[in-house]
């Protein structure tokens, strides 16, 4: 179970290549449209095609079939999330304008963790390339994630998501040297998805290239725009409708569409955690509906569109605004602080505690309070057909403290930083979860992340990449014994 | 293992009858003074006495020395902490100033469970007795927590708290059937302590009545104090440190007061609780008071002294105030919010989530990150000497779901009535964790309660006993389970 470099270094240069592929579609639309800014595409490509394909070159002898040992799996996935962004950034870095290296490093990071916080502004004149890069990065981030959460997470017992165990994941010890098709089918499934959603867009009255990008962006629940104004700039009703189904549909685990598709029965609405974060969603936006026709006097229609847009747009972490609920009073805060925390379902793009583990808590505090008086009976703890078993326990209760623990030491960091209190603790909720806004007037919904201090936005890329991480598939990294 | 009501409304009779006792203290100083407001007091007497004898009278017949059950045990405690406060808030409900129910209400809780927020101003002109009955409130409830925790909650084994059950705790099904020399030495080693408090206060300059209430508030971290200025008022250096030297001494397991005298030898530092707690508040201290030298140019005696006070007054929970912390800048505000999470040690009168708990979670997280790259290895959670057994674990995320839920349900409710997000959600942090002030300029260390809407200060009433009894010693009577 040692751990070799060169393994590692092989893995992460291919995934660099393969960004670095995907950066020919927004050099040629800028080409295509006549812009300067393809050069910048162009060296980017350059840099990065080189060092990643020098990188395959010296280590791809090192490389078996037999796929890569435990702690090599854990060095992959840290690793690729800090190296894989900075090469994305680089087109941003190359622009015209002047952005600097940390703000295209936070705009890099932000898009691949499909949180969606954004320095640029001024979307609506931007070059075509450079907006269609974010929505790839997102979309690109997207896909790295299901398959981190399908293949690695479950695998490495983070979080308690070895509840989603198959038991083809324990009969090997190696990670990688299977699921090849699986793999292939949930690109499939995710390129279809963002098919379905473009052209629905395209059809309610976006753009193409617009349609195209707010699809990148829905499926990912990432909530990049190409306007200042996000999906605010849509007068249309039917597309925040669009945007509201495919958020979710977006936040389901996307591992139950295959089932479905290959059953040939589409039961994804049996499944519990599904279920959860439906009620969930269901709740929030009767109560936002109700807050706003009672207080904003709007008609209920659009208290349910808006409303329902809103809270879909936080809980799936996707961050697209319409309308700045931060303005509609405190109880909004209230309610979208909340949300900020609870994120969409595990084996999707969404962040967040997700809804698994928030109903693994409930359950397990209910059990608790029954055992409290009733000291002697033998209590089962089931998560559906699940047995919740001390192992994942321990795993909620240790992402519990860790999510905890770091809320508090970004948001003091963040302050140190000059940033005020309700800023910088929902800066820190918003990056760990991979939301996209905060609460108060810098960083809502209607700001923008280019005014804070240049530390302030390392500390939040940072955690950023912590959350999508779910904390430990970095943090065993701090572990001495990891080196050993 | 039925309940009993008359049982219950028997001790919560004789638990009233006492606090009723303690009202001749407060009417016999304003009697004393030639102030009208003795008479305020009588009317209190009469009420709570009279009523408290009769429920006494009604029920002593369904007493027996065999003491009470579990269910019992955890509803004589939810309604202790519901109906005694009720009868502590008369005095200020009868006084001359206009103070209605609610504000009574709401100052009598604060005082009971020890937080210290108050609704009064004008401190330093109020009649003597109602400043002193502030004091003895508070007292009371210490005593009240110091008794709970040691002797029903472990019992009751609310959130990890089992881990301190002694071996007489688990040979008997029925509570207060035993231990009354244990609460005879609680309450005398509560009372030295206090003496010793006054005196020092006296010796260093406070007046004898002033040394009386600010001991009685000391040695319960309450907070409460006789003046606008709180401890600001004293401008002798050694009064803050003997303050904060003396809510140290409250924030740790009064029991091991009584060990160390029982053993003759003073051993207090050698508690593993004891140590996380003083590391902690050292690490606090240095960090605010190089804050203080740096970003404000104070004399590093004053910085020192000032930081000190300030942490050890928020993480005890007492919630003194001494310079205005939050106008200190944006970190100051984010260190003293992680500080009204933390709270003292178990079986203290601190509130929070208690440096046992913490230290539970510190070690259950580093044994799960070894357990990631170690999944054969068997490994072995210890708090000191103890093992932490899946009980604990169990009870330690139940108690952290509480907490998080009520944080959140209580910020929501407070932003409904109106308040902003800073003081919805710093008013929910310090009223669960019996902390006193909150963040912004509202409810902040210069602020005051009173200009909340009524149903705000309801909201944090319940919050405020619902943090004192740790959640679940509540939160069970909402179980259909616990009623069969």
């Amino acid at each position: 179970m040692s751990i070799q470099l060169e393994r590692v270094a092989y893995v992460i240069g291919i995934l660099v290549m393969v960004v670095t592929i995907f950066m020919i579609a927004p050099m040629a639309t800028d080409y295509a449209d006549d812009n300067k800014d393809w050069r910048s595409f162009a060296h980017a490509f350059l840099i990065t095609g080189t060092l990643s394909g020098l990188t395959i070159m010296v280590t791809r002898d090192h490389w078996s079939d037999s796929g890569v040992s435990l702690r090599e799996g854990f060095l992959i996935t840290s690793l690729s999330w800090l190296v894989i962004p900075v090469a994305g950034c680089l087109p941003f870095w190359f622009m015209d304008n002047d952005v600097h290296f940390v703000n295209s490093w936070f705009e890099s990071v932000s898009g691949m963790t499909t949180t969606g916080s954004t320095i640029l502004s001024g979307l609506d004149n931007l070059p075509p390339g450079i907006l269609l890069w974010r929505s790839i990065l997102q979309w690109i981030g997207g896909v790295g994630i299901i398959l981190m959460a399908m293949l690695v997470l479950p695998f490495l017992r983070v979080g308690g998501m070895q509840i989603f165990r198959t038991e083809s994941s324990d009969r090997s010890e190696k990670m990688l040297a299977r699921d090849s098709t699986l793999i292939i089918q949930i690109a499939v499934a995710f390129i279809l998805l963002t098919l379905a959603c473009m052209v629905a867009y395209n059809v309610a009255g976006m753009s193409t290239f617009d349609a195209l990008n707010h699809a990148l962006t829905t499926i990912s629940t990432g909530g990049y725009s190409t306007h200042d104004a996000s999906m605010g700039y849509f007068e249309q009703p039917a597309i925040h409708w669009i945007a509201s189904f495919f958020m979710v549909a977006a936040s389901l685990p996307i591992v139950l569409y295959l089932k479905s598709f290959k059953n040939e029965r589409f039961d994804i609405f049996r499944d519990i955690q599904v279920r959860g974060f439906l009620k969930i969603c269901t709740g929030f936006i009767l109560a936002v509906s109700l807050y706003l026709v009672l207080t904003h006097k709007y008609p209920p229609s659009d208290a349910i569109r808006i409303a329902t847009f809103n809270v879909i747009s936080i809980i799936s972490t996707s961050g697209y605004a319409l309308d700045d609920f931060t303005s509609w009073g405190p109880a909004s805060n209230g309610i979208f602080l909340i949300l900020m925390f609870l994120g969409g379902c595990t084996g999707s793009t969404a962040g967040g505690i997700k809804t698994y583990r928030l109903q693994a808590m409930s359950q397990i505090t209910k059990r608790y309070v029954d055992l409290l008086f009733s000291p002697n009976r033998i209590i089962n703890m089931r998560y559906g057909r699940r047995t919740i078993t001390e192992d994942i326990v321990l795993s909620i209760l240790a992402f519990l403290t860790a999510y905890a623990g770091c809320i508090f030491l970004v948001t003091l960091a963040l302050t140190i930083f000059g940033l005020d209190i309700l800023t910088a603790f929902s800066g820190a909720t918003t990056a760990l979860g991979n939301v996209g806004p905060g609460l108060g007037s810098i960083i809502g919904p209607s700001g923008n992340f280019s005014s804070l201090h240049d530390g302030a936005k390392i500390v939040l890329i940072l955690a950023m990449i912590l959350g999508r991480l779910e904390f430990f598939a970095m943090l065993v990294l701090l572990s001495p014994r990891f080196w050993r």
